[in-house]
């Protein structure tokens, strides 16, 4: 399958960001060589981008990726050679890891980046065990694979400071789930090293504090490179005390829409851009593309219909949403046939290791692509972001998945000063 | 093109080799991480590997290597994040490399090679030029490669104690010379960071020192996995004041040699190998395959024709041989239909990134096939090293490649131990 088609029409901006970034390469790396000596990066971590073609941009960056069984197989040895990196900085003993998946095992796509995640690891000269949270799970449990794999999950069990399994006591804890719904009594307190640290879950984690973060890394960027920083960076604002339900709180939403919507148009008369501004409203805390939606006038917040509230009420779980994010919504005008397409960018240490489209036939160019019980195509990218071609046009692309490993690269340098900010806040609680 | 066939009548050991390699291998990666704790890789690296099919042993550690063009380009983005990762070490504010390759440039291969090695370094973000040792070329000089490319030759300059092309003040010198002819001039006493360090050049370098270093890697190696340490490691002497002209210190090469093939027929009458044991005769400091020969009884060195002296007494670029190592020759049972095949192994920093066969249709299997003049076809590894598969047989090409790749990995690691002991060797001198 080929690379989505960018939208053309508008064709000419992306083109020049993108050749901005071919230009500066070579500084670009340095200066983020730089940054990783001071900054540490994210175990792993996956970033959807929006590519409006006026504008590139990270709209969600997740540190418990899910879906490496969405990346090109061939490209398996970068992440292997990846996760040689990662694993020497955690402790270099590591040889074992107790791996704490998701607890929604019926969901065969999730089960499969299991197994790749596995995968990469075992190559990686590591060995992993999958221990699960789920209570019902009381034995060694293998769930079958289509292909012929086998998965097997485990109960975990609680010894001193200590998460073990059965004949095996690890000494990292690698979390693939992101804790929604609070962090279990049994990680916490762990004597073992845990990655993501328990406060990158979204029981302390809000988006706010990442696009704070990637504000100021985006802007250290444009000045690197010369460019508008709005080009590769949404404008965002949140709102608390927010209960849908209850109508409370909904004033804020409403001016913050406004507000955001009036920069975004001041911003397409600058550059030309006859297209409608939207807004995404979501859910600060949480994932899975629950409670988020598409606003494009601040009267919409006032007028919900009961079914939108409570859609708006409550992420994964049951958690209930009581702190908003208002982020300006980024067009995306790839398209694979009459699909929309939004590229998601996976990465191991601070290495870009591959990366996929969500392909979309029922969603439009303005709707959030991860939305709950959505059914995307998985279309793995067919390069890698490692090898740009000055010599080729801007928009070929290996040029293009190079952009966008670059800016799904400061997604994860905002993700790692975000962590740092949340890890300072936690010792001054603490001290 | 197939992965070469391995002769299958003497394939049991060392798939019982392989077996070991593959089940230990967890065990393996954490001792290696561990070793690159405490011993820093060299830059760069290629192993040729002999795969008998009771033994698999490297021959030849090159920490200048030439054939980057030979590997397989599916794999170049190995090879880039790979550099990331050895760029960082050398000194985080690298952006800019002078490149120093060697001066026979009328030899395409290796000029393919250079560019290779330039692609590399320029998509992981590195400013790179290519600066020449060579007299005659006083002006940047383009030379034109199959497929349209151009390489640029540049003068380099001595500015004080830096080395400068025009308008190029790099932080960093990266050899791709091996120094047979000495040290020039204008890299003695560098204010910048030269790699691979000057003493890694064969002015100051010994094979003998190398498999010293080798001799301890392998035995804690086989220790760790439970063989003999002989399966992996070929025996091997030197002898000193050496003048094959004069016929000068033939009786210690003679009696090394008889010595070693003592040795190999005892080992060879423990595992049942019904082979003519046989040593290779080589310069202790030098390469290009010059000053080697194949030796079945020590009575052969004694009974050398002029022509055979000759051959013997220089290596490349007319230096005198005082010093030979006597090694076990490996017999190469890899067959390309009816061409003898040795693979080499390429690494950058502690990472295996590709590799390639040598093939060689009018070589025996005792022969060397890095020869003078030479011309074997490089056929590169469909596979990477990085991906065993302990559900498919030992001996499949992810298997055998894997073990290449760890024991390529233990002459990485005994290269380094090498420098440290050349590096302290010369700070004893110096103090």
């Amino acid at each position: 399958m080929p690379t989505p088609h960018l939208d053309t029409a508008l064709s000419g901006p992306i083109l020049d960001l993108e050749r901005c970034i071919l230009n500066a390469m070579p500084s670009i790396e340095q200066w983020l060589r730089n940054e990783w000596q001071t900054h540490a990066a994210p175990f792993y971590c996956s970033v959807d981008l929006r590519n409006s073609g006026f504008k590139l941009a990270p709209v969600d960056t997740n540190l418990f990726p899910g879906g490496f069984n969405n990346l090109n197989r061939e490209f398996m040895p970068l992440c292997v050679q990846a996760m040689m990196a990662a694993i020497d900085k955690i402790c270099t003993g590591a040889r074992s890891v107790l791996l704490i998946p998701e607890s929604h095992t019926r969901n065969i796509f999730y089960l499969q980046n299991l197994a790749a995640l596995h995968a990469i690891m075992r190559h990686a000269g590591i060995h992993v065990r999958i221990g699960t949270l789920l209570p019902e799970i009381t034995a060694p449990t293998a769930l079958d694979l289509p292909g012929g794999n086998k998965l097997t999950l485990e109960p975990i069990q609680r010894k001193g400071n200590r998460v073990v399994l059965e004949d095996f006591d690890p000494c990292v804890v690698l979390l693939n789930n992101d804790l929604s719904t609070g962090t279990p009594a049994v990680l916490q307190n762990l004597e073992q090293t845990v990655i993501p640290p328990l406060h990158a879950g979204w029981t302390s984690r809000r988006k706010s504090h990442h696009f704070t973060a990637y504000d100021n890394v985006s802007q250290q960027f444009a000045s690197l490179i010369g460019i508008d920083p709005w080009l590769i960076n949404p404008y965002f604002a949140s709102c608390g005390k927010i209960n849908f339900r209850e109508k409370k709180g909904e004033d804020c939403v409403a001016n913050t829409v406004d507000e955001i919507l009036h920069q975004i148009r001041e911003k397409y008369a600058e550059y030309g851009v006859r297209k409608d501004p939207f807004v995404i409203v979501k859910a600060d805390a949480g994932t899975y593309g629950m409670g988020i939606m598409t606003v494009k006038d601040g009267a919409q917040v006032r007028t919900l219909s009961r079914k939108q509230r409570n859609k708006m009420a409550v992420v994964k779980e049951g958690l209930e949403v009581t702190d908003i994010m208002v982020q300006e919504g980024v067009y995306t005008f790839e398209n694979v046939d009459d699909a929309v397409a939004e590229p998601v960018i996976y990465m191991i240490d601070r290495y870009v290791v591959g990366g996929f489209y969500r392909v979309h036939t029922e969603r439009g160019v303005d709707e959030n692509l991860n939305a709950p019980g959505m059914h995307f195509v998985p279309l793995a990218f067919e390069d890698t972001c490692l090898l740009p071609d000055r010599e080729a046009q801007p928009g070929c692309s290996a040029n293009r998945f190079y952009a966008y490993g670059v800016i799904a690269r400061l997604a994860l340098l905002a993700a790692a000063q975000e962590l740092e900010k949340s890890e300072a806040r936690i010792e001054a609680i603490m001290a």
